[in-house]
């Protein structure tokens, strides 16, 4: 693998693990009523388009990262309406 | 601009326009307890690492959107910092 490559992958896996600390902190809170819900979704439909683009392209990152931050982001939908009670936006 | 080229172009619009409905309910309500202070720096270093790339691929989509996006992630950050109280996490 050359290194920028390698760049990608990394660019990848934090961006994606990224939304990981959000889950746990909600999960061990159970307050989600700063977070917007509108943000995880604006950005799921987004992933989900990478990762038909990823699929046409061929390109094992882009397909594997948005797979797994498509799943952590509808972890942290699920629990913005457990949650987050009844505050709009 | 083939279609596929402008399915990538809309991927990274979402993803990165999703940030605004957070800073948006942020700046209004005053209160970003409930996010996480590491989710926005560990996707801000992936999103910089993505730049960076970017720029080695002389990808303007890549370049754009994720300018833009590390932008509104340092608007997050500094909203958690200011809003976000003393809780961890």
């Amino acid at each position: 693998m050359d290194p920028w490559t390698a760049l990608g992958l990394l660019a990848g896996f934090l961006t994606t693990i990224g939304f990981v600390p959000q889950i746990i902190k909600g999960y061990r809170s159970k307050r989600m009523e700063d977070l917007s819900l509108i943000m995880p979704i604006l950005i799921g439909v987004g992933m989900l388009i990478w990762l038909i683009y990823g699929i046409w392209l061929d390109s094992l990152p882009l397909i594997l990262w948005n797979a797994i931050a498509l799943t952590l982001n509808m972890i942290i939908i699920a629990l913005i309406l457990k949650y987050g009670g009844s505050k709009k936006g």
